[in-house]
C-alpha cells in the first residue's frame, strides 16, 4: 500500500479498496471540477399504477432488487442502538450466499456487532461508515477485510451526490410508511424523529427498499423520504427496540468538572458578544453540552435574549427553549429522546433538516457555516488545535464522526472537554487521528479555562478581562501532563496497515488509522 | 420541416429548434434508457460562508450568474396573472443587449403580452412553455421565430430531470425569501400558496436567482424551495399584483348547463361507487369542476363519507373539505385563492406537492396514477375520446395543459365539458390538436348525460340503471350537430409549417400546431 504525506502532515494511502484517492489540499483547497452522479432515468411504466408497492419479505424485494456479490448496500442510523433492520438484512444477505457486500450505513452501533460474523465469513466485505464501539475495534485489530471509510454526515452526502459512492440497494428503516414508499420517522411505534440521514440514498440509489412497522394508507404525511424515489415497500413486526432507539430522557451530566466546563461556555458565548438576539447555536447530546445548554437558557432568559434558531440533535431541553418562546427555530438533524420526536411531530418551528441542507460542502453552501456558536466534543486535541474525534489514544478506532467536522464550520466552534480523561490527557502534543484541523477550531473549554485560538485575535481581546480564567494551550497540556505523569503512550501500530481512512468533508483523504497490535 | 407519422397518427416534426425528437410511440409504450441530467459539483468554497447571498439587483445577478445570447432562462407561473418578475427580468435581459434566449416558463399568461415586443425584436427566440393568451395567438400566427414547445407540468419536470432542457439560469420569484435563499410561498404580501413548479428549476440549473419582496433572516421555514440550491438573492420592491396572483376568491358557475353537468359527475361518483371511505380525487379551479366539488361534498355528508386526500389546486370549497373533516390531507400542487394560502399556511393537513411528486412521469411512480377520479376539463373531444385542451376549433393556441395530461392517468378520468360553445361543438370527429389519447379517458360528462368509454365495461355495467342518461358519444355528436349546424369549420393552417408541438408525458412528441392562415 501507498502512503503519502496530506497538507495536514498526515499519511494517508493513495488508493483505497481499489479506489483512488485525493489526499488532503488543506481547508477550503479542493475544489472539484465534475459532475453529479447520474442516476438512472426510471418509467412509471415499470411501477404499479395503484402505487402499491408492498412486497412479501425483504428477501423477496432484495430479489427483485437483483442484489448480487460485490454490490453496495446502505442504511441509516436513526434507530442507532435499537435498530433491528440492519441486523436482519445481513441474516438474509447471508441466507441468500451473497458475498463481498460493501456495507455503507450512516453509522453503526454495539447493537451491529451481530454482523461481525458476517465479517468474517465474507458476507460483508467492508464498511463505510463511522463505527462506534464494536466494530471499530473489530476494525482497528485488522480483521476487516477492506478497508473502513469514515466520513462525515455531510462528507457522506457528497460522496454519493458526487458518485464517489454508488448504492445499489438502499435500505430504509421508516418507523412510518405507506405502500407507495412515502415514509417519515415523526410517528410511529419506533418513532426516531426524523430519518433524513437516508435522503441522498433516496435520492441517488439504483434500488430503495423501505422496511416499516407502521404501513398507513396513501400519503403517509409528512414524507421525509419521497415514495418517487422507493421500488419496495416491506412490512415487518418491529424495526427494533424504541428504548434503545430513542432515549426516554436524555440527562444532563452530574460531573462537577463537566458542570464547569459547560458553564464557562455559556459564559463565553455570553461574553464573547455571541449570545444576542437572532443568534444561532449547535450543542450535541452528551451530558457536557445538554448542561451547557441548561445554564445558556438561564441567561438568554434573564437577558432576555431569543434565538434565531438552534440546530439539533434535538432533546427535550431544546425543545424546552423552542416552546418557551427562547428560539423561533429549531433545525433538527436527528431527535435523542422522546421530547425531540414529539416536539417534531407538533411545532412547526421544529423543522426537519437533512445532511444536503445542514452540511453538504458540494453544495451552493450550507447551514453549518451560517451558525453562530458549535459547542463540540473531542477524543483528543494539540497544541495546535487540531483535534481527533474517532480515535482514543491508545489508537483504537471506537467513535464516528456525524456532524463533527461539518459543525467546524461554524462561526465559533468551541471543543468542550476535560483536561484528562482516565488519568489519560485530552490535550496532546500530535493527535492520534486527525479529524479536524486547527484553524477551524476556536475555543477549547476546559474545567481549567478556556484555550483561544491565537488566529482568533477578537476572541481573545474580548475575553480578556473575563473572570473565566483564558490559557495558552501549550502551558495547559504541560500542566496536565505533570498530573498525569506524562503524555499518553503512543500506540503500537503498524504503519503499513492502514484499516480505515478518515474523510474531509470534501472528499479528500484526511488522515488513516492503523492497525493496533496487541 | 420534416414532418412523420406518429403513433396516434398525427404528423409531428422530427427536429425542433434543432433538437432531434421522438415521436409519440403510444401510451406507455416509450421507456427512456438513458441517464438523468448531471448538474455541475459546487463548493461551498465558492458561496459565502455568513450565507448571505443577496446581490443589490436582478441585472447584478444575471451578469454575476454569466447571462450569454442563447441561453435559457426559465421562470414559474404561480404568480398567474399578477406576475411582475418575468417582464422586469426580460426588460433587464433587452437592456442588458442579450438576444436569443431561449424562454422556459412553466406556464405564461396575458400579462405576459408584455414580451411580445422581445419575441419580435430577437430578445426571446422562442418560448418553450404553456401559453395562455396572447402569446399563444402571436405563436399560432406564425410570429415566434423558434417552435413553441408545450409540456404538462409533469412533462416539463420529465424534461428538465433528463437533461432534454439544460436550464441555464432559474429566475425563481418567492413570496418570501431568506438571504441563503431557503424561499416559500405561502406567505408575504405576494403570497401565492406554494412555488412547486419552480422546484425542478432549482435542482437543476446552472444558476438560480430567486427574486423576493419579502426577505426574512434564516431561517425561512417552510422552505419549498431549498437556500442549498441558490446562487442569489434578489430583493426587489413588489412581484407583483396580489390581487391577480390569487383570487380573493373562487365561485362556482352560475349556468344552469354547466350546474347540471357538475350534478351529474357527482352522482356518477357516487353510483359508480367511487365515492366511499378512503377514497380520492382531483377537481381543478374552473366553474363546472368548483361547482362538483360542492355537489360532491353534500353527498358525503349525507352518506357519512370521508376522502382520504382530495388534490389541488386548492379553493375554499377544498379547505371547507378539510376543515370540515371531510378529506385527511389535501395534496396540493398550487392554490387558486386566499382561503387556499390561509389553508396551506395552518393546516398541516394541506400539504406542498411538486411535479416531481405528482406528476413526473420519469419517476417510480406518481401520485397521479393513485388519485380514484380527476375531473377535468378539455376545448374538444372526438368520437374516440381522444381530447384537446389547448387549441380551439379554430387553430388557435390559447390554452396550457397544466397538469392536465398527467391526471388522465387517475383510476377514472372524467371531462366534464358542455357539448358546444358559442354554438360551436365540443364533441368532433378529430380533435384539431391531440393532448390526451382516448384509452385514458373514461367519461365525458356534458349536461345531456355520460358518454362512458366503451373499454370501460365495469363503468358502463354499474351505471345501466342510473338516472343520468348514458349515451354514445357518436349518437351525441350527431345531435350537437344538428343542432349547431354541422361540425365546427376546418381551421385554414399550413401544414407545412409547424408553430409548436405538444410533448405527451414522457418526452415524446404526441402533436402539431400549425401556423393559422388569416
Amino acid at each position: 500500500m501507498k502512503l503519502i504525506k496530506n497538507a495536514a502532515g498526515r499519511l494517508v494511502p493513495t488508493e483505497v479498496n481499489g479506489l483512488q484517492q485525493i489526499p488532503f489540499k488543506g481547508v477550503n483547497k479542493y475544489k472539484p471540477t465534475g459532475l453529479k452522479a447520474k442516476p438512472k432515468i426510471k418509467t412509471c411504466i415499470d411501477y404499479p399504477t395503484d402505487g402499491n408497492k408492498v412486497v412479501k419479505d425483504l428477501k423477496t424485494a432484495l430479489k427483485k432488487a437483483g442484489l448480487k456479490d460485490g454490490m453496495t448496500i446502505s442504511t441509516h442510523h436513526h434507530l442507532r442502538n435499537g435498530d433491528a433492520v440492519t441486523n436482519m438484512l445481513f441474516d438474509v444477505v447471508k441466507e441468500m450466499g451473497i458475498k463481498n457486500i460493501r456495507w455503507f450505513p450512516s453509522a453503526s452501533f454495539p447493537v451491529h456487532s451481530h454482523l461481525i460474523k458476517y465479517l468474517e465469513d465474507g458476507t460483508i466485505h467492508h464498511i463505510e461508515g463511522s463505527m462506534n464501539g464494536p466494530l471499530g475495534k473489530f476494525t482497528t485489530e485488522g480483521k476487516m477485510k477492506g478497508i473502513g471509510v469514515l466520513r462525515s454526515h455531510g462528507g457522506r452526502y457528497q460522496s454519493i451526490q458526487d458518485g464517489e459512492v454508488h448504492i445499489d440497494i438502499a435500505v430504509i428503516a421508516a418507523p412510518t410508511a405507506d405502500p407507495f414508499g412515502n415514509s417519515t420517522g415523526d410517528r410511529g411505534k419506533s418513532a426516531c424523529g426524523l430519518i433524513g440521514f437516508a435522503l441522498g440514498d433516496s435520492e441517488y440509489a439504483d434500488k430503495v427498499i423501505v422496511v416499516t412497522d407502521n404501513l398507513v394508507p396513501f400519503p403517509c404525511v409528512p414524507w421525509q423520504i419521497q415514495g418517487n424515489n422507493v421500488d419496495y415497500v416491506v412490512e415487518v413486526e418491529t424495526l427494533g427496540d424504541p428504548a434503545k432507539i430513542v432515549s426516554g430522557t436524555t440527562e444532563v451530566t452530574k460531573s462537577p468538572d463537566r458542570l464547569l466546563i459547560a458553564e464557562y461556555v455559556a459564559q463565553f458565548l455570553d461574553e464573547a458578544g455571541i449570545m444576542k438576539n437572532g443568534f444561532s447555536f449547535q450543542a450535541g447530546a452528551g451530558g457536557t453540552t445538554l448542561a451547557f445548554a441548561v445554564y445558556l437558557k438561564e441567561k438568554m432568559k434573564k437577558k432576555n435574549v431569543k434565538a434565531r434558531f438552534i440546530r439539533g440533535g434535538s432533546t427535550k431541553y431544546l425543545v424546552q427553549m423552542l416552546e418557551e418562546g427562547l428560539t423561533d427555530y429549531i433545525l433538527d438533524g436527528q431527535t435523542f429522546d422522546l421530547e425531540g420526536v414529539r416536539s417534531m411531530r407538533e411545532n412547526a418551528g421544529h423543522v426537519n433538516t437533512s445532511p444536503f441542507t445542514s452540511y453538504n460542502f458540494h453544495g451552493k453552501g450550507n447551514f453549518a457555516s451560517i451558525v453562530d456558536a458549535a459547542v463540540l466534543g473531542a477524543t483528543e486535541v494539540d497544541v495546535n488545535f487540531n483535534a481527533n474525534v474517532v480515535t482514543h489514544s491508545d489508537g483504537y478506532l471506537l467513535h464516528g464522526i456525524g456532524g463533527w467536522q461539518n459543525c467546524l464550520y461554524s462561526k465559533c466552534t468551541i471543543l468542550a472537554i476535560p483536561t484528562f480523561r482516565d488519568r489519560i490527557p485530552v490535550i496532546v502534543d500530535e493527535v492520534t487521528t486527525l479529524c479536524g484541523p486547527g484553524e477551524l477550531i476556536d475555543v477549547i473549554a476546559t474545567e481549567r479555562g478556556l484555550c483561544i485560538n491565537p488566529k482568533r485575535k477578537d476572541l481573545l481581546k474580548v475575553m480578556k478581562n473575563s473572570s473565566i480564567p483564558i490559557i495558552d494551550i501549550k502551558e495547559l497540556k504541560k500542566g496536565i501532563d505533570i498530573i498525569c505523569g506524562g503524555a499518553p503512550a503512543k500506540p503500537k501500530v503498524n504503519k503499513e496497515k492502514v484499516v480505515a481512512i478518515i474523510k474531509w468533508v470534501d472528499g479528500t483523504v484526511l488522515d488513516s488509522v492503523f492497525q493496533v497490535e496487541k
